[in-house]
C-alpha cells in the first residue's frame, strides 16, 4: 500500500500536476483496449506522469525501495491488457515524453522519446523521405514505447517485419532506477548479450522503455494496390503462398473471408461478384512504375493460376485508400456482426494458414458461433473473431472454451498464441503448455534477475 | 579437476570413440583462429564430442553436478577466442551433429543441427532454389552453430542482415542439461520473451546450441559485379553512402583502402589506373535483367557524382568471380605484407566511416604501423590489419596500445568493439567501457540466472 508520505515523494519528483489520485483518474488507468472486464481492483493507487528518463529513474528507486507495483503504460492500445495495473500501484504513464530527440537522415535512423504517437514519428521521417515500416493497426494512437514493449506487428510484415527488426538501441530504466544504455547506431553490433532484443516484447516487466532508436529505410517512391477475389479461402491463401515462393514480396497481403466480405459489402454498398468466398489485398511497392507494373503482372499470372475471380489494379491513390479502409475498417465492421466480439491474434507457419482457418470454422459449427477471419496472410498471423452474445446465460464460458480449442488447433499445427498482441493477461492461462515449462522457468529467472522484487508490471504474462 | 570417474559417466554417455584425452588431441582443441596466443593452460581436460541432443543434455547434467567447466565448440575459425577452453574442464564439440533434419521449402525454413557447415547449409537450401544470406568469410568451414553463437555477420549484410535476422527458433541445452526449445516458423511471434535472440551472439555462455531454425528468401534469380575505382577512400565511402541515401541497396558493398589495393593488384598483376587510392566492390541482384540494368545505370550516376576513376561492370560470372575473389582474398594477401598482422572488427555508424578510417591512419602514423583497411562500407563495419613485426622488442605492447586506440576511436564516434567476431577473449579488456557498467551489471545478472555455477564457457566476454 502506498502511504500519503512516498505519494509526496513521488509529487516532489514529477510536480503536482503529473500525478493523478482522484477516484476517476484512476478508473480511467485501469483498462485498455483489451477484452479484461473493468474491476475496481485494477485501479492504480496512483497515476504518475513523468517527462525525462531522470524522473522516471527516480521514481523507480523509490518504487523499488518501498516494493511499490509499477505499471508502465504508452496509450492503452494493448489487446492482452498488457498496461492494466492487476496488483495497484504506480500506472507510469509515459504519454508526456513525445520528442523527437534526433532524427539521423544520414544513418537513416531516428532517436524519439517513448511516448510519442507512432503515427507522429512516422509522419516525422515521412517528411524527410524516410520510411518507418511496422504499422500496427492502433498506430494512430499507439506510442512508440508501447509498440517496442509489445514487439507490434502490422501489414507491412510480410515484407518489413515488425516493430524488433527496425530496433536499434533502447534506453531503459530498470527496477531499480539504475538507466541502462542497449545497442546504437552500428548496423553489425555483436558486444554482448543482445539486450536491446531482450526488452522488446517482454511487455513492461522487465524495465521502463524511456527512449528508442529506430533504423529507417528510404521511402518507397512508387506503390499500387491490387484486390484480387476467388471463390474460396483456400484459393486465395494458395495465391499468396505461391506469389511468395515465386520469390514476390509485396509490401503487404492480407486476406478476407466470406464473413467479412459480407459485411464490408453491405455497410459500403459494394456489389460482390457470385460466388466471391474470399477477397485479397495487396500492397506492391518499388522504386519506379516499371518495378510496378512487372510485379503485377506477375501477381496476376499467380492469381489466375488460383483461379481468381476478379483481379483488380487500383487506378488512383484514391481508389487504393478505397479498397485498403475496407481492410483497416475490417475490425469495426465485423464487430456490427453481434453484441459481442472476442477477437485473437494468432500465428501459424504461412503454410498452416487455410488449415488453421479450416479448424476454426469447425469449431465455430461446434459452438453455434460466427467466427470471422481476416488477417495477415502473407505472414501467416490471423484475426478470428469470435461473434457472440454474452448477455445469454453460458455463452461467455463457451467462448473461452472456444478460444482454447483455437489455441490448441495453432500449437498443433506448429504455431503459437500471439502474434501481435503480447500475451498480458488474457492468454496466461496458455501461456506454459505454448512454450514450454523450460521456457517458462528460463523466462522467470530472466525475470528474477532483472526485477528481484517483482515490482515491473506484476500479474503478467505467466500465471 | 575431472577424475577418471566423471571421465568414464561421459564416456558411457557418447562412446568411448567420442572422447579424446591424448596430449596431443587436448593440444588441437586449445587455439582458434584468433591471436590469442598458444599457453598450455588453455588445454580442455577432454574433449566430447556427441551426436545427439540428448547425449549433449547428459553430459551438460554431469557437468552441472561436478561443476565442470564446459566450452561448446564449432569449428573454430572465432577470431576473439570464443572457443578456447580456459578454465580447462570439457571442450563440447558439436561438429559431428551435421544433419539437415528438415529443409520446409512451403514455409522457406530449414532446421539443422548445429554442427553443420555454413556452407554446406546454403547449399543444400540453393539447390532447391532458396537463400540463406549471412556469408562470413569463414563460411567453407564454421558451423551454422558457431554463426548463431557469434551472430556472424559477412558481406551481404547490407541488405540481408546478418545471422540473428534469419533464426527464428533455437534448440538448447542448458547449463543443467535441461533442454529448451524456442521461437517457431512463425513469423510474427510475441509469446513472452525474446529468448531465441538472447542466445544469439552469446558466445557459447548460456547454454549449448543443438539444432536451428532459419529462414529462408526466395534466391534472387539474376547477380551483377561493379567494380569501381577512387582518387580517394573519401570518395569511395562518399558513393556508397549517397547509393544507399538514393534507395539503391545492393546486395553487398564493400571497399578497400590503397595499400589492399596495392598488394592485391601485386599480387594478381593487375594495372591499376593513375591515382586510384580506393576500390568498391558491389554486388546487385534482382528478379530480372532489366532490374539489375536499371541499377547499374543510377550506381554509374551516383560513381560518376563522387568522381570516379574507373567503373566496370563484370560482363560474366567468370569476371564477376576474380572480381570478388579479390575481396574474399584480401585477409590472406594482406597478411603478406608484415610477419603479423593483429586484425580488428569495428562497426561504427556508416556515416562515421571515413572519419574512423582517419583517426586509424594517423594512430598508423603515430606508432609507425602500416594499417590496411578493408570491410564493408555499406554498414559501417571495417576491418583494419595492423601489419607488425613482433619479434622487435616492444612491438607486441605498441600494437596493443595502437589496437585500444582503435576502439576509443570507435567508441567516441558512436561505435563499439566488434561487429561481427564477438567479445571472446581479446576484446574482454575494453568491454565494460563499450557497453556502460550497467549493461555489464545485467548481462551478469542474466547470466547468472541461466547459468548460476558459472560452467559454460567461463571466462568469456567480461572481465
Amino acid at each position: 500500500m502506498m502511504t500519503e508520505d512516498i505519494k509526496k515523494k513521488i509529487r516532489d519528483i514529477v510536480g503536482p500536476d503529473n500525478v493523478l489520485d482522484s477516484e476517476l483518474d484512476r478508473f480511467g488507468y485501469s483498462y485498455d483496449s483489451s477484452f479484461v472486464p473493468l474491476v475496481p481492483a485494477n485501479k492504480p493507487d496512483l497515476v504518475v506522469r513523468p517527462t525525462t528518463t531522470d524522473e522516471v529513474s527516480q521514481v523507480m528507486a523509490i518504487a523499488s525501495e518501498y516494493e511499490i507495483p509499477v505499471t508502465p503504460r504508452g496509450a492503452a492500445t494493448g489487446r492482452t491488457g498488457g498496461s492494466i495495473p492487476v496488483k495497484g500501484g504506480i500506472s507510469l504513464a509515459l504519454d508526456r515524453m513525445t520528442k523527437i530527440v534526433e532524427l539521423d537522415e544520414r544513418n537513416m535512423m531516428v532517436t524519439a522519446e517513448a511516448g510519442i504517437r507512432t503515427f507522429d514519428l512516422y509522419n516525422a521521417c515521412a517528411a524527410k523521405g524516410l520510411f518507418y515500416p511496422p504499422d500496427p493497426a492502433s498506430w494512430k494512437y499507439s506510442t512508440i514505447g508501447g509498440n517496442v514493449a509489445e514487439n507490434s506487428g502490422g501489414m507491412r510484415a510480410v515484407k518489413y517485419g515488425v516493430t524488433k527488426n527496425y530496433v536499434m538501441g533502447l534506453e531503459v530504466v530498470l527496477a531499480d532506477g539504475s538507466i541502462l544504455r542497449t545497442g546504437g547506431k552500428m548496423i553489425k553490433n555483436v558486444t554482448g548479450y543482445d539486450l536491446t532484443s531482450l526488452f522488446v516484447g517482454s511487455e513492461g516487466t522487465l524495465g521502463v522503455i524511456t527512449n528508442v532508436l529506430l533504423r529507417l529505410i528510404s521511402m518507397p517512391k512508387k506503390r499500387g494496390t491490387l484486390q484480387i477475389m476467388f471463390r474460396s479461402l483456400d484459393d486465395g491463401c494458395r495465391m499468396i503462398h505461391d506469389m511468395l515462393q515465386d520469390g514476390i514480396v509485396p509490401a503487404a497481403s492480407e486476406i478476407m473471408d466470406d464473413i467479412c466480405l459480407g459485411v464490408a459489402a453491405r455497410r459500403r454498398n459494394i456489389d460482390l461478384p457470385d460466388g466471391a468466398k474470399s477477397a485479397v489485398i495487396i500492397e506492391i511497392d518499388g522504386e519506379d512504375e516499371s518495378s510496378l507494373e512487372s510485379q503485377t503482372t506477375r501477381i496476376a499470372n499467380v492469381a489466375r493460376s488460383c483461379e481468381a475471380l476478379v483481379f483488380r489494379a487500383a487506378a488512383s491513390e484514391k481508389e487504393a485508400d478505397e479498397l485498403w479502409s475496407i481492410r483497416r475498417g475490417m475490425s469495426s465492421a465485423v464487430a456490427t456482426l453481434a453484441p459481442n466480439r472476442f477477437s485473437e491474434d494468432i500465428p501459424v507457419p504461412r503454410d498452416a494458414f487455410p488449415e488453421v482457418v479450416r479448424r476454426i470454422k469447425k469449431i465455430a459449427q461446434k459452438y453455434g458461433f460466427l467466427i470471422a477471419v481476416y488477417g495477415h496472410a502473407g505472414d501467416g498471423n490471423l484475426h478470428p473473431s469470435i461473434l457472440c452474445d454474452i448477455s445469454k446465460p453460458g455463452e461467455e464460458e463457451k467462448v473461452h472454451h472456444a478460444i482454447e480449442e483455437i489455441f490448441a488447433a495453432s500449437l498443433s499445427l506448429g504455431g503459437t498464441l500471439s502474434g501481435e498482441h503480447g500475451i498480458g493477461i488474457t492468454k496466461q492461462p496458455y501461456f506454459a503448455n505454448a512454450v514450454g515449462e523450460v521456457a517458462v522457468r528460463t523466462m522467470k529467472a530472466v525475470k528474477a534477475a532483472l526485477d528481484p522484487k517483482g515490482i515491473l508490471n506484476p500479474g503478467k504474462i505467466w500465471l
